[in-house]
């Protein structure tokens, strides 16, 4: 963030792994001082632990505060070219203040008001927009309009041109997922202004955006689509189709043959059709439902996740922390700290009533340069 | 086939590029025979052409005859060990009368008679149904009963077990198609019988298979079914999805926007959802749309096809053959021989009527050696 | 090779698992020959057996009497557009007097006399050169020349323009290999003629070819050097390389720390250096060491090969044949027959007098398929 | 590194594009506050920006005074279990004061004194030495003894086991490059300590290390070796196969024939074996020939690099910044910051006095991603 040059400060301690203190080991690190330098040796346990020690630390955020803020930033802070949306992140207490969940995630309430456009730009971090509650936006994502009603899933890969647009006369609130964080560290962030107006074209509002006419049937691709570039070509995953897969995943598991995570624990994974991966390149979504009276086994991951409510409420525990949870409540779980649900007490062999939790990870990062562990914690 | 060893046998003729025929050639010739020996300059014409020149020829079969003798078929020959199917294949007529309907397909009509069992065996070629009429047969694949109506796609991976039963009082005819012929030829043959008696869990008629309560969600995957082996886990890809994606994509066009082959000709390609790519190793298969008034533009390429007319009616050309075909008519498309199909006239701006053509080819084998090629023909 | 029309003609005979012969079968089995169909339950046996059992069958051809014919052929055949190459290729007993080695393999020995051009040409394909005598010839591909020698592999990939010339005053002779039978059954070959002259440029007689200056570096890449495309971008894998690395590998095990295929029995592959995979698409060689006193234990794959005996002595067998082999022998091996080799008697701790077995085979087509199996035979 | 929480701190500015400054904002600044929320609009610019803006600065390392510190740190602080390493690294002036030379690479100076040995130890890090200067060390991986010499790279995997020791009786230094801040901002590190003593047979002093001998053999791989973890199973790249590459490649560009990124500048990228890709998941190495006389072409790249002077002398431009350079310097490129080298003048059309550059990137990590972006700034 800040190119100011800050200085190399060495302190020589005392110490049983360090070397002795004396006069020249004084003059020693001043000289590392003077040529910018830092030894291994002072920096190995917090550079190399025995395991991820995540900065980040777990943490709760509740749905009505956010929506009660972004309710009264919809009557202050105009929408408008240059700050570009009115979006709100959230910011991990342990980060320094910065808007970032995680190391890597960003996870952010975005609001638009009624009759209200959000202008049109692109940049090569990834996106998607979950709905929680609410509906009336369309994402236009190059040119085709795309709705946004509770349960739906909308990726966005790098580089496409979006804009959004609040057709109704109600305002809209609904989570925007980024890789913003990791793309700041790694510093490969691109961004380019569009248009300010939408065009009448793209101001329509179809029920199906044309990328899932021709994209959202399964194992089906049309054939006459050339190569489609990174991130997925499929721009929404309609919450009906989300909760069949998971309705039936459960009914085949009662059957006797599997197909869950664990018992009364179903998970699907958005992905790209034309692949069969992620949805995006750097980011993992997943929808679990973990039906009532079930608590997940707890498991720990590199990497870190954002996690929000979409239904019912229960227990979860993140590392040493467990809290209540209901409807749009959203938290994170940082790396290599342990994660487990536990929905109300109920009917174990219904759904009704089941904790529907939606998940993103920077999973993909850590899978492609061959960096990922994950273990069940006993 | 045959082990039986046949001589070589070496023709010295008088030709331009052919070396001076004189005693001391054919004394040659004689060594050559001796030791087992052909030269390339007598064969580089058939080995080598400039461009690929199929030993099948294009022909048709029509669906009434083929379903004709299958019913005599179904009061002759019973269905059993050893025999294992009531599966009549189709010969090219230029392949030495084998049931091979271009080099490397094979294409068959299968018949199940009211209340018969096939039995379970397993083997390493890729198969897969189509059913271009009827209903009341399921195929069990690895003890999932997936039912078969018109219109669905039944892939069917190499090495799984598998059998189908008749549950009703009709018989049934279907299309079986195959890539015994390639596995003939590069010899990768395995095959081994199963038990002779499904069990009564596996006799069961379920609406949808277990594959596709798992599989069938567009877009999705389940997290806890692990690593997914080569083919794909969707059993049955369904007709209501495949056309309503054909209907989609038209409608999508007919707005402005692209997404078909080309004008009033949309097409789908069965996929595996674990990878996005060809529903098995060695077989492709799509579903095209021709509407009434339109022509395809002839294209040619590398490996073969089967088409079967699954509705409307129209006019084909393969190579320098037209027919007059409609559903249930099969034929095949030799290697680089141009193919184009006409549907009947008619209004263009309707779905109504259209030509449906099922294809099935073996373009992956060539795509993963990177021997593809394709061309329009002017 | 023909397109002459063959008749089906079925024979109804009488077995155990095939239906009864009566009136009504024969008239059945009259009617599939009319329409041009087969019964699986005649052709199964032949089509799916238990595990591949090969139409080819082993066979050895001896060195010096190819060499003899190949001289002979020297005399007697000219070398120029239209045959193009003198090559004579080797034509398995069981594969119909056809030039095939196997059902996927073309093996041959070229000669090429004093002073003599072979005219360029490209195709799809794949092709390598093997020099188990002799040098004096240089092939040109894509106009770098490129020196061959005792020990020398040189693959080409496939659409490469290439020649040779051989600017000394002694003929020479070594063998080609391509995948001719596997494209002629799957049909996918191109075929161009290229200039009938090499330029002066190209007849010159490097000791290095360019392409061995920019990528025969062990692990090293050129940067400025863009996409390469199928098929490696080294076009001669010189012997003081690979017999350096077979040294080296025995001393490693002999030293306790493996790296053999078994002990005393040392291999090498070609691979393509910008992949790290097998060095043609089709086509995997590799050089196998067996030192005296050894014997390799029996494997059997699917997909065949060609051995050539590089240098000592000993025995091979093949499924059921056993021939005693010295350098420039030839065999083949079946898919799925078990091969092992022994080398003659003497000092295991020594590679001196070692066998050594130049290998090629259809594996990649195999492997890219899903399609290979392999096991040792007790 | 720390774990204190943090608090938000918002301040309402007034700009053109930032809410009005009032009461109300300023009591919503306050809420978000209070919740642990940040607005993208205060945010964007740092967040997003047109292109990247690299935290890191450009700086440079002058050799002479890195050595003087490491000999007397060979002095004063003993290598051992705890500190691990003598390791000094190199602390970009503006990345507060942390040993990262860039924000995602890690380049320091390690020294061993006569007798030393480093102990056993693993971690997730990916790592490489190179050796601009001196002998004698050892460093053992695996338990396999791998010679340091001028010029040798010596590459290293995560996980696998290493220890160095000195078996001379002189003092020797050399850099070490890893993604230490790489896999400290994404939080995947793992470590383990090793055996505190080498056994007699790790502490032999072999020419040539065990990898080598199996895998330093140009288009060659092992057939008994099997899968092979990410990273490449070569250990050392050895400098007379790096710098008779370069020679060749420049020789090959002067006959007309290409080969060089651009005339007068040759490069290799050290590449695993087994796949032709990067040496390392997360770092590029290559080495860098610019001929005297030649300026390279500025360009910039997402990601960040190192850079030492192997041999030569000139000036390099790295963004606004141009340094005269000599043998052992090192210095940093920031993302998309502009680079170019130019060599002493002289005589072009020889190698002799050439500018040799070793590189380390993080290049990998983008392209795996999909994130790498290249231009040449005219």
């Amino acid at each position: 963030m800040t190119s100011a040059h800050t200085a190399v400060r060495l302190q020589a301690v005392s110490a049983p792994d360090q070397p002795d203190v004396t006069p020249a080991l004084e003059e020693l690190y001043r000289g590392f001082e003077q040529e910018l330098l830092v030894p291994l040796w002072t920096e190995i346990g917090d550079l190399m632990p025995a395991h991820p020690r995540s900065r980040a630390v777990p943490h709760l955020w509740r749905w009505a505060h956010l929506v009660g803020l972004a309710e009264r930033a919809g009557e202050l802070v105009p929408v408008g070219r240059g700050g570009e949306r009115r979006a709100i992140a959230l910011a991990n207490p342990a980060l320094g203040g910065r808007p970032f969940a995680t190391p890597t995630l960003w996870a952010a309430i975005q609001y638009l008001m009624p009759g209200e456009d959000a202008p049109e730009h692109r940049h090569t971090q990834h996106a998607f927009r979950f709905v929680v509650e609410g509906s009336g936006v369309w994402t236009v994502v190059g040119g085709d309009a795309v709705p946004m009603n509770r349960g739906d899933f909308l990726p966005q890969a790098g580089w496409n041109w979006h804009a959004h647009h609040n057709a109704t006369d109600e305002p809209m609130a609904w989570v925007d997922g980024l890789d913003i964080p990791f793309q700041y560290v790694t510093e490969t962030q691109f961004f380019e202004f569009g248009r300010d107006e939408l065009s009448a074209a793209e101001r329509t509002t179809p029920e199906r955006s044309r990328s899932e006419r021709l994209w959202a049937h399964p194992g089906l691709r049309p054939v006459g689509v050339g190569e489609v570039r990174p991130g997925t070509p499929l721009l929404s995953y309609k919450w009906e189709h989300t909760d069949r897969a998971l309705t039936d995943q459960l009914a085949v598991e009662r059957e006797g043959f599997g197909g869950t995570v664990e018992p009364g624990h179903a998970a699907v994974r958005y992905t790209d059709p034309s692949t069969g991966g992620d949805v995006l390149p750097t980011i993992r979504a997943e929808l679990h439902r973990v039906v009532r009276g079930v608590e997940t086994a707890p498991v720990r991951e590199t990497g870190s996740s954002v996690y929000q409510v979409f239904d019912g409420s229960g227990t979860v525990t993140v590392g040493d922390q467990t809290w209540s949870v209901s409807r749009g409540d959203l938290f994170v779980v940082p790396a290599w700290q342990a994660f487990s649900a536990r929905s109300e007490a109920g009917d174990t062999d219904s759904d009704s009533g089941a904790l529907d939790l939606f998940r993103f990870s920077d999973a993909p990062v850590f899978e492609a340069l061959g960096l990922d562990r994950q273990e069940t914690v006993r």
